[in-house]
């Protein structure tokens, strides 16, 4: 994972949004934010982008965790609870994974385990490995 | 147009993105992002995550153009190009609109007109009129 | 259970394909499928809507079985392997569930276990019983 | 286009629902779908499953049609409008292609020109030649 973990320390977006990767290994991975003034829309809750953005560290991260280069290419988000503060935990699984695709679920939850939104991605994966 | 107008001046997270609504009305509106190295994720091109942040202001801007207050609950991504600077443009159309339920396409095109992202957002609309 | 037996048994289409409900209650439910002809695309693999109508069938049991009637207003499908004979199982859980929206994950199976496709489906509650 | 339809004459899928193939060129395609009992769910309008698959048909025409094998990889499906009778057709427009990739638009339409359901669908571009 430290190859991992110096591969998103460059991420300028999530560093920007105070995202902040927790663990990512085997397909698996776990991201975090602090909801903070900047993360709120018109209604005072935490942004759907800012959500989508939570969720797609954590996949970002699960899915380049086997060490070979993954690009999203599509990715579909759900919201089922409007959250104004607290830490928000994003956890990425490995639905499946071929040599070229993978899918992976992002569940994201609020500070009471409460479902937050989800979120399915899909990446393409080339034949370049992390160095 | 003057009350979307406050109603958005208000989203913080767009502005922390430097997201600009340039229209909005009649179901349909235009979103603008100048990339900047704040946008750009570990392979130096725009994160996903800003793309997305770009159509949910276009999206947020046109479902709420009718004065009826319109809340996500679904949306959708593809990517199609990694781009890397220049100004990137969302523009919002209205598929469908019934009382409860409204659909909007968003494109992203960047500087060249080329296509970067298509985007399809669902929500929910509340009884509730934007003050 | 009763209810949504009969509630099912009268859908023309699944009974067309051959879907069988084999059990719904609480959210959760599992339908089937045994491939046949029908159900070929040109390739002699299941055609991708013979496993869409599977796992909408599911969706349909589970996202019913509270009672309530519920009608689909999104799904998306995810594709990870060809399949061309067998029993395919599709099981649907509950992701999320308020007063007007639910959210089902389902994922379809093969003989070996084998994920084939995965689905995800969003229903609007009526204020209308199942009678 | 000869090829194409001696390519979709095989389908044996679309053959078991009467879903017709009206024409596929140039990344387009439109297919049609004459509304009967087989096709009903239990409010008795045509069920989610068989709107899906007249749009699967279109959308396969269409990224077919430039010769090279395509196959699904993923699909979105948002419905508008129940309909119980009628002609349905569904008309699929080429949003993006690379070498590998494919993203398609398919609006499905009822006899008045209404739109009944939209959906978007994703291609995996395979190196071999439709024979």
């Amino acid at each position: 994972m430290a190859d991992l973990d110096a591969f998103l320390q460059e991420d300028n977006f999530s560093r920007h949004l105070g995202i902040e990767l927790v663990e990512a290994a085997n397909g698996a991975a776990v991201a975090r934010l602090t909801v903070e003034e900047a993360h709120l829309n018109i209604h005072k809750t935490v942004h759907g982008a800012a959500l989508f953005a939570l969720a797609d560290v954590a996949l970002e991260a699960a899915s380049n965790s086997h060490g070979v280069v993954a690009v999203s290419i599509n990715a579909n988000i759900s919201y089922m609870k409007a959250v104004s503060s607290g830490l928000l935990t994003a956890t990425a699984a490995e639905v499946s994974l071929t040599n070229t695709l993978g899918i992976y679920d992002i569940k994201i939850t609020g500070e009471d385990g409460e479902l937050v939104a989800v979120f399915q991605g899909m990446v393409y994966r080339k034949r370049q490995r992390i160095e």
